[in-house]
């Protein structure tokens, strides 16, 4: 696998997660440094994400709960929309929040659920407007 | 749902979870001080681990990935075992920590993967012994 | 123990620490996730601070020392808040988080003092108002 | 005030905390580094532990919490060795932890009060020889 | 070496680190506890950065490090401004970026390159105007 | 370039940092998960490490920082083995955790330069026998 086609598998990656806007959004980085865009693209999606093993599902549950614990408000916010994306239920990602607080204490799991409540009323207004 | 019942429902799942000899090393904690036993029992197993919407399997993705983010790699070990014993396998394991690289660096995945083929050694050969 | 008195527990000692209007911002939690909110007021106030050896005044102390050290800076205002309202001093605060810089380094500790300086500020409107 | 001053104050400190045996433990970071071992006297020790507002005691619960949070298991168990030198019980260290839980997660909690156990038993052998 | 040397030596680096606008910034802390200052500009500064062995760029090395990895992005800005002052270029600082991604993980690191974006234009901003 | 090409500016890299006994130790990890091993060469060293910009010796000050920052120590005692190989002195290592202290507090820093001894005291043992 050359580094063309691993860049590929990114970009087909991200596009199964994240919508046209967040993508534009996280362009912003490429501006900054073309390398670490490259890097996000070819290593954290192409590497990653494009493995076998675990389903997209399992793999956004890794990601949403390693979030939660390093306290990466900003990321979890994309990434329950991700989630959503790909076909994980709210009730499901309020659980991945209720195991973690015993793992991570409650300002971490409460900050979480905070976000998570204000992505899923902009995820049904968006979802009822079309 | 009585104080009881949760402290049966936390046993219950410890049962799933964890071997003989790995409950009677965690037992140690409960002659420091039985208070904050009944509270693992009880909050950190009967409130959580057997709540519905996941699976055992799910909340093993859950816990493995916040145990390698936060470095508390003493559980991890205990963790990985419990893993095994409820049905995840070697591969899913070591996907689980390979996933996690690109959410916490190296050190810690590094760290976890050394942890996961010491207890996949043992398991082995317990599981061979019998 | 039942639960009804776990959760009355809590609510009590919730009562103690926080304004009406604080509880009300937290009850946003209680609409994403009823279930959640049960574990906060049972769990979290109920099974914890409601408890005998400390004092509310010492348990303020172990909260503040957490957040600050966890970089937990948004509800460490409000904590900041609940320590005034059963009757720490400005200057044991300010003092909590001095202590804490040889061990969290400056840059929590200078973040800790910006907010505990902004709650100090309309604090006292607040009290002047009244 | 001196430099002088501070590391008297900083020494006066450890001597009321620390034990001769654990000293002579932490000197050897000054054969390391003399400058750094000045800093911790004097800084960590000087200029915080001798300061007026908080007594000893709420100091070292200040002290416990930040190290149970981060995580530094190694120097929790010089402190709480400290901490009962200076007289607070085994029973409010326990509550320490136990309060602790709910803010940083049960890995932590439980490390902690594993470390508490092993000190407790030394502690209790080493007062009955005398 | 008494206290006002120590803070004068403090002063002396603050003034080479950052401008008169993050200065004035900075004091608001002088007024919410004048001691905690003092620590500031002498421990955190005179005692720290003011020794040898290092040089300034050196120390910045290290402290845009720390502060990506323990996740402080506040401060972080201060000192990517403080970096350029005293001459690294923003080539530099975006390779301390990349290099720490396989340390910490992409989420630190994206939103430490969101950041070093933001400074980038606004100190171009600032030095083309005058 | 192709993946050939980065694992081999990866395998480059790790002679230049590592001894042919720490590779050896290194490469336990290669028989639990080879692809796992491949991306530590490949990404890790040949797409972090091997890049321009910054020297070796300045990418070991960004390494030993986040290790001493993220309380990594078993790592960080295999890259200040690998900063004294590839030419930093004891002087500057001691420096870099000194510097750090007023970052992440005393208790990392007090464990990293514990750490610090004890590898140059083997170092030298090593160095001199030859």
């Amino acid at each position: 696998m050359d580094n063309n086609e691993r860049y590929e598998k990114g970009s087909y990656v991200m596009n199964e997660l994240f919508s046209e806007e967040v993508q534009t959004g996280m362009r912003n980085i490429q501006k900054i440094s073309p390398d670490f865009w490259d890097m996000i693209v070819s290593s954290g999606f192409g590497d990653l994400y494009a493995r076998n093993t675990l389903t997209m599902e399992q793999r956004e549950y890794i990601t949403l709960t390693t979030l939660i614990t390093q306290g990466a408000f900003d990321q979890l916010g994309v990434h329950i929309q991700a989630a959503l994306n790909i076909g994980l239920t709210q009730e499901e990602i309020i659980e991945i929040i209720i195991h973690c607080t015993g793992y991570v204490g409650f300002p971490k799991a409460i900050q979480a659920m905070g976000i998570a409540g204000e992505i899923f009323k902009n995820y049904e207004l968006n979802n009822t407007k079309v």
